[in-house]
């Protein structure tokens, strides 16, 4: 099976940004992670992180013409406000999973709000880097 | 006359999203359809399509200089948070009609709330591809 | 094609009041702009006025009796907490298309709130009497 | 004893009106049940219906000089909004019961809103014709 | 000089209605004491009572054509929602003041809110009869 | 036929709790009055009350498997917070009507709202001891 | 009878503020005009202006045992916060009006809340100094 | 490792309950499910649901004597008011993960705020009984 | 005097829950610091804790024919939605004081709303084991 | 031990002020009963009103500088505004303890938020004069 | 050019005041800064605090008599709520600026409303004593 | 020392944009104003400007690893709501103030709220082109 790994905005600062609520992992710590865990299952990801709302609807598009087998995008404060994420969402045909590292309840309250959770067909928050494995997981026993 | 048609986010994927809501029309179908009503008329249009805000924001700029007659805008989902793009069609001398496809007010609570209209000279939503050759029109009688 | 094109409270009072914001032309001459135009294509238009609410909606009932093939309203004050009227539109087989004269976008925050328009077709804002031909058009088009 | 049964704005329309809703029956044909239930009774109801917020006032002013035991009324859709209803019920010594055909707690958001119910002794919702007949027997249980 | 008196829905029933907050005044009551102060200072006035909204209306418009020196009203219920009221008193050339019998900031929370007063040129309230006198008397001063 | 009469928290001190709003009867005058009527009628009835949500859910649970014709609820102070008992009305096949003694839109804010009505099939407040009477007929016209 | 006239903070800069929105007359020429029409009717008048909360306190504290048959009181920006103002009004035996130069109701948002007038027994706005003349005149026809 | 996983009110209806909106498995389905999984994986786990909140609270607190390594909790309709819950997920020092079956992003309004997610270290939604089985895979992960 | 000492759900995890915000003193530390003062002044003291919300509400009542001076209540999270709690307490005849070992007014927001003290004479919180000895003092003053 | 008891607007007028409210105590009153237990116990105590926010805060800095033990305060109706006397009350080393002769929580709307109270160990209210006397309680067993 | 420095309540604190949060400045130390920077280019300035809104403005009001040539105003928690200081800045010909010492936006919920900034022609936070002395800049820089 | 000044969206379009609000200056203008105060005062400055969010946040990030002194960022309309610069600007190590060329206070309502500003250690409005020199010597002082 294959998946597309999403990273929204200013996930390629973890290990820089905030280290006391991030921790130190950087991104390619827990792409690796991910890696890992796939190829040990059998299973293919590619990854995409950036910080133009665009780009990641161009993205999402793309696995629709691609045939992914699921999406795990975790839209970092694109979560909050973009309705462009989750009509992208809703257009294609593949199955999205949304994640979180930290866990958005305990945090400011802009961050309990999410606008694109709707569109995906769950969500799993608070795990760390585990929160992406689940979401593979999540995918794979949703058929 | 000269007109500027700008379509945003996720409108590219007509036809293949949600067609029980947004028809079997492509973006392609509803642009030779607005282009035929053009030509007859003896109109000229360009057509835009960007899932980027900030490629739209420098379209509405281009239309400045290009001294383009009117500009007929569907901005998607930033329609309802995109005060960037509000701000960019009040900077430009060229006038403005938003469009909408289906009928705004009788979908989702978020999709009631526009935040560019109020930087257009009038908003018609509801009729298809209509809208978009009602939007040439309203711009040809008010000059 | 038989039309019903249905004024609001006050709208007979278009050229006395606040010229400023609506204009010197009267409601008359809005009526003759509208029959010219229907004639030239070959429909029928009746007109109404009335400061009653339940006369409107009488209207609207009878509307669906004489088996006409579109209502273009304009609620005027009503548009912002009739929900008779949107019952009455809802009641009825006629197609209906809500118009203003000025872009309600653009004024007080009351009339941003339509409760009417959700039992319209579409809606059609900020051209003057435009607005009630666009109306037109889009039911023709609507079929 | 003597009921007056009012019936608000597009109850005329029963039957007519999206009967998915609000069934097949017509306004006829609940009144007609409703008589019938009070002859057996051995009661005399009077029947109104009007489009008209002030018809209907002047209506429950009258019940208070006929001396009337009690009024029934659907204020259908001025339920939502009409103060002045609400006022004129609180003025009159006759008591009233305020009924509806469906159950407004689950329809629309607006529904469920009531401000001519304080005026009321009780509310009934959700028994179609019966509501009315609920109405009578609470009249003349509370004597 | 000529003033027009307009008393909204409900007011006919003055004495009638919960007298331990209206008192045992009856509208004829008011209208005397009115009459009476108007001709004592050589001013003529005239009354107008009605439970219609559109009848209202009609007759704010018809000030206008008869020029007369001003307008007090006392919108009642109309007080809480009638936009088409405050459209109304906003068309015509004649100066209005509004009125209330009682302290509306002292009852129940919607009787706080006032529509209508927007489009007045001053609000009086809490004095019984003499809130109409008053506005006589602010009208005069006004000029 | 078959009735549950479930009466919530609290109720068990009628007579006893604040006789100013709640009168004098007890829950026992009222469940006797309940059962002369249904006995009269040809109907069983049979009556809980308990100050335990828990205990309130497990018995809406067991009139499913009782496979009661109806069940009339008065959910007390649990009318106002518990979506528990909301899910155990959605939960059974068997239809609910729910009930107040007095009339909740007259008295504190927080009465106003109910959680529960959303799940029955209608509600009616305001008579007293007839309110469950008025409840049982419409159980049984409802079928 | 005596009347006490109470200015709250920033009205001794009448004539110097914002002219267009207060017009040019200064606090002086405002008394002046209430002592001239205090005269004619002979009554006596005193004046307190301060803008000091505490200030204002004490003087409607001290007009309960001066025995002053009423007070009118222009609240200022307190209007709008001073519940501290709102109990020395409610304390005291003596009657008060409060009073606004400019009609509170077509200005800022914050300026429609008054705090201060539920400890009123009316409310006068929109008439300039005219609305304290017909503030005493209230008071002495409260008697 | 031992896990205890809890299910809330109404949960025990599962397969009875709107099937449209939570499918026919039954609870006792989803129980071996889960317990497959755990056995397969050389994990202990019990079982229990209970429509009492203070039960639950209990067996919370039980947990923490039992030294149990995680708790996975479906707190059914109790995930948006029970503060006590709440505190009690807190008081212990056992971790726990809040799952639920459908996407609560989906639904009803009330559905979407979680009282007790706070107190959890992570939250998934949305898989069915899978939502169980990634929290039991979430707490291992966690250590 | 006899006095009741109510404890809500989870107060039993007093020592064991979060130490650095409720201290190392358990319940039962707590109850006898206050045994000890009531035997001191010659009083009785009876102590009960639970979980459910139910039982709380059963000793409420039983407190009413056991004749009890008072109840000294620490509602716990109750506090924030039980209103069942808050009819029990005005159901009775015996008065009650809340209290809180910490100062609510210094926390989480949901903690600074009491439902259940407006059916208190009186509360007390912020002072540790002193809340429940100042609330029996409390309750002896007002005799 | 010497502690400072504030009182804050208009509680000069206990005794002359709403008598149904408040009682026939005066403020001179309450303080002899305050003195004579302070002095009973050994403690020295010292009195202060005004009507003036800035007085209290000048006396609240004051109390630092004279090092008393601790501040009772009933800050009257600046209890619902004044954040400036809540940063002096956090701007002193000083503890002090909020109090109301009457339930606050019983009464109007506005009553029941205190700004001031998060800058203080406690709050009690509802025990008249005797509020006081716990709050100096409360601050000795503070320490 | 001359400016005017004032300070709201409890600044004269400052160095006492929680210094964690404010530092261990002195306002003395804060002034000396200030004048330094002053006495070097040339300007003059002079200092004032009060505890008392009233004081705070007469001292603005002053200010316009004196010709200052601007007001750098700090003030405290009145910003919160003196809709009073707001009138008094939009009365006078001086044009001020609003400064904090701290960011208020990274604070307290009720610390990002300022009523008073909408009266001044800047606002500048987070710079400690440095924010006075851009303050004085820009006011320079504004001629 | 070295800072990085970033325009937002729009901003290129200074003295084209409605130049009764925002002056005639171009951006080129004000970029020079501050090169030449930069110049003057022996720092270096570099210039962006972006319609892209995407673009901003690339350039944010690069700050960092550049080692700038700091930032000075306009966000235009991305104020309002871009919480994703908002998460970008807290990553960095570069300290950051947001400045508005005019007072954003005094403009419509949805300018007056700032989701990047908390990201700032302090932000400056209402002064032009001065805003940015303000920001230079806010971030030099703050070291």
């Amino acid at each position: 099976m294959k998946f597309n790994i999403i990273h929204g905005p200013n996930l390629n600062f973890l290990g820089i940004r905030e280290p006391e609520i991030y921790g130190h992992q950087t991104l390619d710590d827990i792409n690796q992670e991910i890696m890992a865990y796939a190829m040990e299952n059998g299973h293919e990801v590619s990854f995409f992180q950036s910080n133009y709302e665009g780009a990641i609807i161009d993205h999402i598009q793309a696995a629709h013409f691609e045939k992914m087998d699921g999406i795990v995008i975790n839209p970092g404060a694109f979560t909050h406000y973009s309705y462009a994420i989750h009509d992208a969402l809703k257009s294609v045909s593949v199955p999205a999973v949304e994640v979180h590292l930290s866990a958005v309840h305990q945090r400011e309250e802009f961050r309990k709000i999410s606008v694109t959770a709707p569109a995906c067909i769950g969500q799993i928050s608070g795990f760390g880097a585990d929160s992406y494995i689940l979401g593979i997981l999540a995918l794979i026993r949703h058929k």
